[in-house]
């Protein structure tokens, strides 16, 4: 029998901010840092992480590059000014700049592109943190995990990543839940890596509908049992866990031949 | 009773080529890419992975900073040369730079200017790793791992780790077995993030000293049980012990709360 994702609830929410401040508590570090791009995700960690562990240890930082739509600048301003976390703008164009020109003989892909802009922000979070004693916090959520829908040692990379297990289509109740404004909730989701680009038409279905296709490979099930449970086509269930396998290097510490 | 570091032998230097085959192959990847520094362990690396898949498969690329020693061209470049490999120089002492300004404000020490350092290696690597169709060979060595003398998401980022559990002075056995130059055996090892940057000096004490302490505590003794076999102190046995402990998260993956 395939299980229906479980909806989140106001003690899941309750549950999880303890756990993240007991997790942040284990670091020794003083504080965390987060860079907020104006989805989903990352606002939800950065709310839990006000609830957390106090408004007062939270950096946020904003990290624009050619890609992100002006919109973005108001809408991490205004939560952060809701919340009162500290806000910083750093824009990492320059660096991608810089990368790209010296890789500029084999980078011709806009997703090559992105991972460029993936890791020059990771280099920013990293950095802020060592300077603050802080962690740094990831945002990836349990549907871009186990289809590999992040950068390896780009957003990837993180000290405690709060939402691990949590599915996208969960990541929205919860934003209900603890009050992510209605404007953030439903925006298309994008990885923001370069123009235009939405997750769901990267990725070919959309998250309503791959969320429990995911659960359901998670939680064993064979193809032909996730197709009667849900109507999606045994060909694109095929893919989706090709694609969990195909990615499980990135879920993994280096291999140690 | 504290046991003796293991000699690498011949046996030891078959099996490990052997098994890099097997992990390069299970990642069904063309081949690999290197960043050479110069160093006896990227050294040994592209060395074994040249034996291992063919010298063909191997891309090595030397990537200097204001801090590389002019050597270290000519160096990395009679190596690649001499074993038939592939060899790239690129710079990013740019985008070093142009990072170091975004981050002007709040980047002061050559810690903070080494790790952006490694962590432009590392984008420079994956950005030819992808277009190449390979996987990323990392470098570091079992001291370094469990001290955590790398850079998180730096040069402690890669696909497979072909050094894990060989500590330093094994690596040096293993280096001579292989025919690495003596010119490269002998040099002071150096993660080569500023100039005039030594581990030893970094770390406090020198390998040969280190790595019995190191490989005693990974097999279970206490700081007694090692001072009496190797004659360290037990304020520096203590001092190793912390750094391995407190260093712990380098080595797992993010926390998931």
């Amino acid at each position: 029998m395939v299980s229906r994702l479980p909806k989140i609830t106001d003690s899941d929410v309750v549950s999880l901010t303890e756990r993240i401040r007991n997790a942040v508590g284990g670091t020794g570090c003083g504080g965390v840092v987060i860079g907020l791009s104006g989805g989903i995700d990352s606002a939800v960690v950065a709310k839990l992480c006000a609830d957390a562990i106090g408004p007062e240890n939270v950096l946020c930082v904003f990290m624009p590059s050619r890609a992100t739509p002006a919109g973005d600048y108001r809408i991490t301003k205004e939560l952060c000014d809701e919340w009162g976390v500290e806000y910083r703008i750093l824009d990492v164009q320059p660096a991608v700049d810089s990368l790209t020109a010296i890789l500029t003989a084999t980078t011709d892909t806009r997703l090559d592109r992105g991972n460029i802009v993936a890791r020059c922000r990771m280099i920013v979070l990293y950095n802020l943190a060592r300077k603050h004693d802080r962690v740094v916090m990831g945002a990836s959520n349990e549907s871009e995990i186990m289809i590999g829908y992040f950068t390896k040692f780009g957003d990837g990379a993180c000290d405690i990543s709060p939402l691990s297990g949590i599915y996208k289509t969960q990541v929205r109740q919860m934003a209900k839940l603890i009050g992510i404004p209605e404007e953030i909730i439903k925006r298309r989701p994008s990885a923001g890596l370069w123009e235009g680009q939405t997750d769901e038409e990267d990725i070919g279905i959309t998250y309503d509908a791959l969320d429990p296709v995911l659960y359901a490979i998670a939680s064993g099930h064979s193809d032909a049992e996730i197709h009667n449970a849900t109507n999606v086509s045994e060909d694109m269930i095929a893919a989706i866990r090709s694609r969990v396998v195909a990615n499980e290097h990135k879920r993994r510490l280096p291999v140690r031949p």
